[in-house]
């Protein structure tokens, strides 16, 4: 047992995190102890530490964009030795037997995923703990590989904000003369038009907000499209073969329907929840559109994800803070104030202790 | 000019059909004259006669599943000549050269397709008169060849409803091992049983009612779930590839929306209107499900559609009357009272002038 692990828990849905000691899992054989070196702050660490969705379990270390070395490995690793630059993202584990396994879609198992954090281990029923902590323990298929090519800092927000944006790229086959459109400029906002323009793309910005003009070419975006703005979103109707919604509310979906193409499809990655107003049916049946769903992406898929960064030089947009200042952190989130994604430099942690 | 047709017309909203004289439109060279010997009687007819829409134009002559022979064609026309069997559905005309209209989707042409009835002429501005008449006249790209081997009075029926549940089965590529859920057993319903169930799938009907189990097998269904019966709901959970919604009237859709497998689609071809109560995002994000919409088929996917009818012998189930019976007829539809799918015989139109 990996013991006296240091990290940040949250004790309850209304206290700040704080300093926590914990024990890790037992190491099996085919698993990988990682030193964490940079964990991204993700809108779900925060809902889950303040049990918004329900299901909290305290104490809880949150954090799933986890970078890092591998320390040691079990006897039946392989893949992965002492020294490699590694990274966890959103599942550490799966039932690897059922039909959405086999095809390597680990994020719509059957018997559901194990979650790095805020879940029970499969095998052991210990609680998982996420990556605001010095070590994590791993089973080596949900570890992979980061290319060393890329600023490390900058990479862990691709473990979820980035693949919950490239799988729907993906699977609704983007590449070259796709017109894509993203609705808001986050976290997974800003990965969706670096990832849909070194795709190939043409990359449309919807936005409430003026102003974010520079930043989102700067980013990928062709085109800029204030939402509120009638005139401007009359514009594009129907021009869209694919739009990602990652607005993390409720909101209409019905203005952006109107400016899918013939068969295109709006997916939503970032709310969950009733959409209200009503969707309308009609231009969804006038123009065979569709209206869909995407949770971060496959174990294998997020490889690929990894590997193209690392040939295009894709990585986040990042704000560096000190774990010390992650109460304060959430709080900017929740004002949107972050360009795009804070994370936490874990060396931080050792001063805590020191 | 093809004069003094008579039919059957809507004279306002609250007026019963009655006799009707008028006029065609002057023929042009790439137009086909035809004799309607057969017309299905669509809810959409009862719709737009009653001015359900808000856009209807009196006097107005409904009908859009026509069957029929050749009188005389133009002098472009090399397809068809006189005496051949040949149908008409629910276009008659579009822009031809949009991008819809070039991949032989003219149901979404982007200039808007011409309806066959209740619509204007988009070159001689005329107004369009549907098949409760004796005779109809339509440029060659939208007209059907007829299967010599199929009963016409049942072949009406499949210009529309037959088509509508077709395009969808296509699109979503239904075949063999396919697991498709059809929602509703009215005209739409009982063509999407047959024609599945000849593309090989396995068939499920969803209904309300129990006692259509014996007729629902008939058809095609290998099951049939009552959708009030939540035990039975729960017992096709993930299940289907594609869900085709034919129900004509607002419903919750969230409990067929759990029925559906890791990438199923439910595809809306009935309810034009708002979703409520409101869809809920997230089955659809943790199974990336869809929902999505069709409208009838394009002119290729229509003959396809009938020559596939022709091979397996597949045809409307229908109840045949008289043009003086039609009155009657929407009473009996707006109460589900007709398996599946009323007919008019336009023979009986000549005892109305006799
Ligand atoms: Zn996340
Ligand atoms: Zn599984
Ligand atoms: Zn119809
Ligand atoms: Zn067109």
């Amino acid at each position: 047992m990996a013991k006296n692990i240091i990290g940040y828990a949250a004790r309850s849905a209304t206290t700040a995190l704080a300093p926590f000691q914990f024990q890790r899992r037992d190491s099996r054989r085919n698993d990988v102890e990682i030193e964490i070196l940079y964990c991204g702050v993700c809108h779900s660490d925060l809902h889950q530490a303040r049990n918004d969705w329900g299901n909290s379990a305290y104490p809880m270390v949150p954090g799933h964009e986890i970078v890092g070395k591998v320390i040691s490995v079990g006897s039946d690793v392989t893949r992965f030795k002492a020294g490699d630059t590694v990274g966890v993202g959103c599942m550490v584990d799966s039932c690897q037997v059922c039909s959405a396994c086999e095809q390597g879609l680990e994020q719509y198992c059957e018997g559901g995923h194990t979650l790095t954090y805020n879940d029970i281990d499969r095998h052991d029923k210990t609680p998982t703990f996420g990556g605001y902590s010095e070590k994590i323990v791993v089973s080596d298929k949900f570890v992979l590989n980061i290319p060393e090519s890329l600023n490390l800092e900058a990479v862990a927000p691709l473990l979820c904000a980035g693949i919950t944006t490239w799988s729907p790229l993906r699977h609704w086959k983007v590449g070259k003369d796709s017109k894509v459109a993203v609705i808001g400029l986050g976290g997974l906002g800003h990965m969706g038009l670096k990832l849909a323009k070194a795709l190939g793309a043409h990359v449309t910005l919807f936005t409430r907000s003026v102003g974010k003009e520079a930043d989102a070419r700067r980013l990928g975006a062709d085109e800029i499209v204030l939402s509120t703005n009638e005139a401007e979103m009359a514009s594009v109707k129907g021009k869209f073969d694919l739009i990602i919604d990652t607005v993390p509310y409720v909101h209409d979906l019905n203005p952006y329907i109107s400016t899918l193409s013939l068969n295109g499809t709006l997916v939503l990655v970032g709310y969950l929840g009733g959409l209200e107003p009503a969707l309308n049916s009609m231009p969804l049946i006038m123009g065979r559109k569709a209206v869909a769903g995407s949770v971060i992406g496959g174990i294998a898929e997020t490889q690929e994800m990894l590997d193209f960064c690392g040939k295009h030089g894709i990585t986040s947009d990042v704000e560096m803070i000190n774990i010390q200042g992650i109460n304060d952190a959430y709080e900017r989130m929740l004002k949107s104030d972050v360009k795009y994604r804070f994370v936490i430099d874990m060396a931080s942690l050792k001063t805590t202790y020191a």
